[in-house]
């Protein structure tokens, strides 16, 4: 999970504490946790959250190594943080080398930013969604869902939809019963949010 | 809000980020922002979240003036987090001196272990209820709400029911139009979901 100046808590946190719930779930049946989440910014530095809480990651991005999934989470400014290259540029590599690469909110514009996004489905911020089409005009933007899988590409809505997302996620990599125990143990209505 | 040693991040983020989103739509209406959202320690220090991530706060917690709410978010290890007595003193002194106090998840713990749920309504997250009603026997414990509102005390369900409830703080403190404008902006069915 990718952290940078001005994200978005949410976009972090549902995600955050949707696979540590899982992870948590399995290893009470006594099984090892599936998912091995990892918070990294770019130079392993703390980077301050939108509204002035400070994250320190667990790691830089160049130093973790076997990745699967990189997740992007989105912010209000989105713009100031593309405008460092580096991030697209991971999220390029990782789509490149075959990962699965996964975007909250307005995290879906450093997809689109890496050229990822062309005759693809994908989602974002219902109030961004026009500008990101803008973008990538060979996209295929869709309005009302919650998040989109599309193989190797995963976008999620604003927000809260990172919360379903994380939950698809779930039940994509680890199982349904797993990700419907994960929505219950958070207090999450899935069923109705999916 | 309150942040020490295995804080959940959802509890955290998902109030955080529905105060902070009130606070936008409000200023991009030319109007200053409803809540000053203020995240603190004890020692003002950071503490790590539950999984892993760390977390800056913005204060500590006894440099921090004139508090309308104390928000208290849970933990998993929540017995751990309850032997310092100095965030329950904390919740205690800011209730007796008239102060409203919420909790989300197992942060009610500390509001139960502060002697103020004696005769009231609460709730926590479901598999900790018994638990807490067991330590305040004369309280009155509420199962299958998102959350409870008893005045000067709010206590919200397990991690995304904290979302629901800063919601419904939003409409209490700032008015039902905000907190459905809100809602919509962080993408979250507050109507299915109360």
């Amino acid at each position: 999970m990718v952290l940078f100046e001005e994200v978005d808590l949410l976009d972090v946190g549902g995600p955050y504490e949707v696979l540590l719930t899982a992870n948590r779930l399995v290893q009470r049946g006594g099984d090892p946790p599936p998912f091995d989440l990892i918070t990294a910014s770019l130079d392993g530095k703390p980077v301050t959250a939108y509204g002035g809480l400070g994250l320190i990651p667990q790691a830089a991005t160049g130093d973790v190594r076997d990745v699967d999934v990189v997740l992007v989470p989105g912010a209000v400014a989105i713009d100031r943080a593309l405008e460092d290259g580096r991030l697209v540029g991971l999220v390029r590599a990782h789509s490149r080398a075959g990962g699965l690469v996964v975007s909250v909110c307005t995290g879906a514009f450093f997809i689109g930013a890496a050229g990822l996004l062309d005759g693809r489905p994908f989602t974002t911020h219902f109030e961004d969604l026009d500008a990101l089409a803008q973008r990538v005009p060979a996209g295929n933007p869709l309005d009302s869902v919650r998040w989109v899988d599309d193989g190797d590409l995963i976008t999620a809505g604003g927000l809260s939809s990172g919360i379903a997302m994380a939950l698809h996620l779930v039940e994509r990599l680890a199982g349904r019963p797993l990700a419907e125990a994960t929505a219950r143990q958070i207090d999450y209505d899935w069923t109705e949010q999916r």
